[in-house]
């Protein structure tokens, strides 16, 4: 009966929900690039009032050394209730190439069932979902039936900096039994459940060579050339199978168990017809290290993320550039070290230092590989909610991403993870993001399931 | 006496003639990027305006399908004078990156005896020091001791596309005795003399993969990286000596005469000077292919110019690109084909080609190496000019950059060649690039006492 109204409640708003969405949307919260630090601040500051707004309660922006975190609780449903953390990012990641975009990144289109925006699906409906959720069983029943603390990141996209020293510092203000994070989807038709997320961890190099830029005709053969040796390294990261070659680097990887890999194996379809349905493309790459389950989720691997140097204009311009450059980033799987990892990479780069060109590293963002809930009564609470919702229990999956914070969470608050994702949809992190609606309001049906189930256990 | 008026006449007009030198400096005649063709036009028509001024016929900005060459004449010497076709280029590099100029590369300021401006040494100082010889010649005297024409070009940073046509064109217009190639300089304390030039070939490269940049989340490890093919294809374009790996490279490399071998032996010491000079270094690298000299000047060489893919804004972007790409250039020596070369190179780079990415090669400029005069008359006539003036004949030695139109005129017009070139300075093609006053001045009564010989044999 809980359950029935709150659902009516929300299916009778649709609209109005999409367009309080859509407010949250054309906030550009860009949390990498620093002209956007007055955005960000503001889309905190509009969380923050629509907590208030709903009946949340000590609801605040606290500030941190980087972008704040937004924090709002419902306390009321006693002591015999659990109490949940639920956790979302409302930063998101940059838009370029803008060109792309069939739409303005930031002015959310609807489009085909199709809601278009930066942030659509990666991950502000993670934040709005849970709003939505709350204020339908506030609204239709003036309870919940679990006590519930939010946390609302703003710097997941880049790597979560000051979030460890802010668990640190509110420790006893997040205690919970449970940490639900909100940061992921499904596909349209099978709901999904990651039970592992990749670590990660980020570099950026720079190859020096002449004191300015230089005329190759006049130096050419003899002065060394700062992209070559930039070419050099990121050519010896892989082997010709794609195996990583930074020494150590797969010492500390845990092979899955028997269990696991069956379940893997059961999911290579599926993973081989998204990434194909991703890419555009029908081969992929490194086939001899492993499936592609195996490749995207229980394996690490070494991406250059970009890479720059001398003259990129129009035509051509003759030089022997001062300096060239990469940014890379690695995903890292239980029990890499990400630390003792990024060392790794450091001196092995650092080893193409010669008399004619130096190698500098500036190491970046770290975060562990972590292992969530697999099973017992909140896994069973969440499978019961997909059942009534979608029609069927959410596929366990390892996930290749990562979600920084989780690990740092698991280690300083002591704390049972688990995950439910609302952003079913595409083109995360690319131009022309966008979130299937319908899967959505799916998402937000289950979320009022699953804490009605938790507070009934 | 002749020779004596007009240098006087230079003597007393310095500040004057760099007054108006600045004039033609301050014109952004920067050829490869379009946004500045109305600015290369205004250039040539400015030399115009300037040769009609001193008293030259016939003279024009000749539209060609690019920029236009500037064309004047003066003819008056008679046939029994030698006629000497005069060639310079006004067109300059592209000036990024914009923030390593002391002062705006096209706002010249004089600073201790050194004219800093883009194009000053490359070469608007080949053109501005003809003018003034002419001027102090026809001033003084009311004539020129030789027939003169002169073609300064404004496509020679963009490797030529338009002379070839334009040669053929005006084939008749152009015939002469000799052809004087002015663009290149000396050192502060030793005029040079290059007897050779290598020619260039460029390519732009670009590797695709998948459709869009995607999350390197979702589908590193399965979703080959444009960025590390690049890696792979630039790191295999040398081996570890330096030495080029592109099939056949050096299959029709010349190698230099015993006498010319000497020659270049006792110029390593001077080589080492202007390299650690140029670049900032003591080390350089390919020791093993040979000594300074014939690495830069006599043997070929392959480098990248600039190199692009993913995300190179401030902060992280966890991307795979959808592509990456480069520009590169090579220079070579007689007797390699262009055409011939560059075709291998597309082929080798082609075959980095998979069923995860493809590579995509776009052809740019060729030029041909070519080989001067030595010596003989003209040489001994030039040789007298730098003892006059000097105090030491040039060192005659083989120049690593290129001059394009060169082997294309040696080819089409059937005439011999010599140089003088103007630009003693440094940081061509580089910020800050600057023009030794004094020594241009010297050049300028060089080209006086040169002319005057030559109406003398």
């Amino acid at each position: 009966m809980t359950v029935d109204a709150a659902l009516a409640w929300v299916n009778d708003r649709h609209d109005d929900l999409l367009a309080r969405f859509s407010e949250l949307l054309r906030i550009p919260s860009v949390s990498t690039d620093p002209a956007y630090a007055a955005d960000v601040q503001r889309c905190a500051d509009w969380l923050v009032g629509d907590l208030q707004r709903i009946g949340f309660a000590n609801c605040q922006a606290i500030a941190t050394s980087g972008h704040p975190v937004v924090y709002g609780e419902w306390l009321k449903a006693g002591s015999a209730a659990p109490t949940i953390l639920v956790y979302a990012h409302y930063d998101v990641q940059p838009v370029e190439p803008l060109e792309l975009w069939k739409n303005p990144p930031f002015e959310p289109v609807l489009r085909d069932g199709k809601l278009y925006a930066r942030g659509s699906i990666d991950d502000k409906c993670g934040a709005f979902a849970n709003l939505i959720a709350f204020e339908a069983l506030l609204a239709t029943t003036g309870t919940l039936p679990v006590n519930i603390k939010v946390i609302f990141e703003g710097e997941e996209e880049t790597g979560s900096p000051s979030m460890e020293p802010f668990v640190r510092e509110y420790q006893a203000l997040l205690a919970a039994d449970l940490m639900l994070i909100c940061d992921g989807g499904s596909l349209p038709d099978q709901p999904l459940m990651f039970y592992t997320a990749r670590g990660i961890i980020g570099a950026e190099v720079k190859v020096t060579g002449p004191s300015h830029d230089l005329h190759s005709g006049l130096v050419g053969g003899a002065v060394q050339n700062p992209i070559h040796v930039v070419g050099n390294i990121i050519a010896a990261l892989h082997d010709e199978t794609g195996r990583i070659q930074i020494p150590g680097f797969y010492a500390d990887v845990q092979t899955p168990s028997a269990t696991e890999q069956a379940l893997m194996d059961a999911q290579e379809q599926d993973f081989f017809a998204m990434l194909k349905n991703e890419s555009g493309r029908e081969s992929f790459w490194a086939n001899e290290l492993g499936s592609l389950v195996a490749r995207t989720t229980a394996l690490p691997t070494c991406d250059v993320n970009g890479i720059w140097g001398g003259y990129q204009g129009a035509g051509t311009k003759t030089i022997i550039p001062a300096e060239a450059g990469f940014k890379v980033t690695m995903r890292l799987v239980a029990n890499q070290d990400p630390q003792a990892v990024l060392e790794s990479f450091c001196q092995f780069v650092q080893g193409f230092t010669s008399s004619t060109a130096e190698v500098h590293v500036t190491k970046g963002q770290t975060s562990y590989p972590v292992n969530l809930l697999y099973d017992g009564p909140v896994i069973d609470a969440l499978q019961a909610a997909f059942e009534a919702t979608w029609g069927k229990p959410a596929m366990l999956y390892r996930q290749g991403g990562s979600v920084p914070i989780m690990g740092m969470f698991q280690r300083e608050l002591g704390i049972d993870l688990a995950t439910l994702g609302f952003g079913t949809g595409d083109n995360g992190h690319a131009p022309n993001e966008y979130l299937l609606v319908d899967a959505f309001f799916r998402g937000v049906a289950t979320a009022i399931h699953f804490y009605t189930r938790m507070g009934q256990q």
